[in-house]
């Protein structure tokens, strides 16, 4: 055995192109991400959630980029609006998972999505477009409902009149929320929307590249997206934070951190080698949302004095290694903000992304071939098999 | 854009190594099957489902590919035991999808299964051991429970004197079957418990490989396997033996269905290019159930028929094309003769190949990689945001 080399393969598939999308594309090298066709700081802040989720849909089924026209607009808000009210059978279950993390209780929600399909057996194109916009519509309801489940408090139906980001914040709270806060995490959303070919989207491209249905697909990338490696993890940004306190106690908290050898939360990405596209539009939001009074101004303060010095510090460190404030660090700032909790975040960042997953799923089946890699065997051979008295 | 070249890419990652296991190898031009070191011929008949899963899941862990001692043998299948009964929950569930297909109610109990996990937080290896047994040994009660509820009847609580074989058998009809038909679909389950980097099994890996829980990765390859394109579709096979019905109207039904351009159901394979191993086993298994009286006789030997006439027809039609009868051609008479009906087939796959999946699982957290490939971006570029009104 020890002669045998193993050869060389790239480990988890890096650099492997494993689809081509119209999707999105990530520049790492040039801080760019462009979602749709558009830069995201195009994007980010004047368009909705929704109209973006429409260009990506759009553009896995084969038509243009086109924003939607009014009309369309108006057709596409009422099919959200429709169905974002979730099947009895689901709330029951989100019940009996009420102390469950948020992400296992959006993935036992996600997978009965199928219950209620009116033609279940359809797989044409015209269905799974139905299908992508009742699971996008339907993530924030079975978030919020988990939420005043383990509140012990009754879920709230949908409000019709309200746009996503707005019931999301309604059906937590029963108010609806200011409209600040509505568009800072509408802002979130877009930004979130998609990102090439993460884990989780290509988890629910590997599932519907076996002519499996897109409840499976979207169910099978909650399940990757919940795995800490996947990258989205802002919740331990808002942990430093709270235990940091007060923008006096940073300096000498931060100092220590580093002297003790932890990572920073919140600082230096991956794939990014200049500053995170995502982190400029989200600070920016977070910015607005402190300043209209929508958000939580103290703790905006603290965290951008605390990014400040986490920077310095950094910089003194581990010069040259140009560590910049990642997405994560204003992802936990806005969510906060919002009145989210930070065991919230990933499953608030799947109802973002799952607009992404469904127009994946929709263009893996427009073209579709199915994705089987190969295994390299390094295990026994030739092995006899001995009865159990022999043993 | 005419001018770009898209680089070749392997399309669907055909041939590209993705992961090394030691769990099995699939040699398709020698038509061998190795499962964790033992030839599939060497083990399937004498060896029971849970040895062999027991070699699987020490194996991803790092010990020998030794099969159990009788002590071990015995705590393994207390074990197994003690975990078949599912929680009420999941109950509830499978009877509010009881007319749904089998692999959907599959996916959404499967989805719940953390719910009663002792320890949920505790990703240690041991537990994650723990909790492959535990799916292992529930994915038959799940698949019982919903034929006995869309029947009407009373799901049948798990008889922990019974193996896993007997007591599926037991569950779905409330009668301990005969010996030989539990060795039968033990065999079965043997057969398929892993078959190299499947679309399935990849998913799970894929899942795993963010550090995500076993259950969402076992819920995600359930969603694959689902596809009609995972290769496990033996129901087609049995729906034509149905539309036969008797051996005097085979020659004709098969020469029309050729002349018509029909794809024979149960015959050829993509990977092997000889005679699949599993093929062979499953052929043995048929007969001898036929023989022992535990099976249905009369389909017997109308399948073996009509496996003559096709092989005999298609060698005629398409001569040097060696196409030979596969894997799905036996397993329909399989699982046809112990009592379970075509839409049951796949889940019933499910049951075999979860302890494949759970293994391979626990192998990729022993030596993780997060598993993230690249997409080529064939979208638009550089598209500007016009404002709603300006459409």
């Amino acid at each position: 055995m020890s002669e045998t080399a193993v050869p060389a393969i790239p480990k988890g598939l890096e650099g492997i192109v494993a689809a081509s999308t119209k999707m999105s594309h990530v520049d790492g090298l040039a801080g760019e991400l462009i979602i749709g066709g558009y830069r995201l700081d195009e994007i980010a802040g004047p368009a909705t959630f929704e109209e973006i989720a429409f260009v990506l849909w759009n553009l896995a089924t084969g038509k243009e980029a086109n924003l939607p026209r009014r009309a369309e607009f108006g057709t596409l808000q009422q099919e959200l609006a429709q169905t974002r009210p979730i099947p009895d059978a689901a709330l029951r279950v989100i019940q009996a998972a009420r102390h469950a993390p948020p992400m296992d209780a959006l993935r036992m929600a996600t997978a009965m999505m199928s219950l209620d399909d009116p033609a279940p057996k359809d797989e044409s194109p015209a269905a799974n477009y139905r299908r992508a916009k009742g699971l996008t519509a339907r993530t924030p309801t079975i978030i919020a409902a988990h939420d005043r489940l383990r509140r012990g408090l009754d879920p709230i139906t949908p409000d019709p009149q309200l746009d996503r980001a707005a019931n999301f914040l309604y059906m937590l709270t029963g108010t609806p929320p200011m409209a600040q806060a509505a568009h800072a995490l509408d802002t979130y959303w877009t930004t979130v929307i998609d990102h090439g070919m993460n884990a989780s989207t290509f988890t629910a491209r590997v599932i519907a590249s076996t002519q499996s249905d897109m409840v499976s697909a979207v169910t099978g990338a909650i399940g990757a997206l919940k795995g800490p490696l996947h990258g989205g993890a802002p919740g331990p940004v808002m942990d430093m934070l709270q235990e940091i306190k007060t923008i006096d106690r940073a300096e000498e908290w931060v100092r220590q951190a580093i002297a003790h050898g932890d990572r920073m939360m919140g600082f230096g990405h991956r794939v990014y080698k200049v500053r995170d596209p995502r982190a400029d539009v989200l600070s920016r939001a977070a910015r607005e949302l402190a300043e209209s009074g929508g958000g939580d101004k103290a703790l905006y303060e603290l965290a951008i004095g605390v990014e400040q010095i986490i920077l310095r510090a950094l910089e003194e460190v581990k010069p040259g290694r140009n560590l910049k404030t990642n997405v994560e660090f204003f992802t936990a700032l806005v969510l906060q903000s919002v009145g989210l909790t930070s065991d919230q975040f990933s499953a608030t960042f799947a109802a973002g992304r799952v607009a992404g997953w469904t127009a994946h799923v929709l263009e893996q089946q427009s073209e579709n071939r199915l994705i089987r890699p190969a295994s390299e065997y390094i295990g026994p051979r030739g092995l006899r098999y001995v009865p159990m008295n022999e043993r």
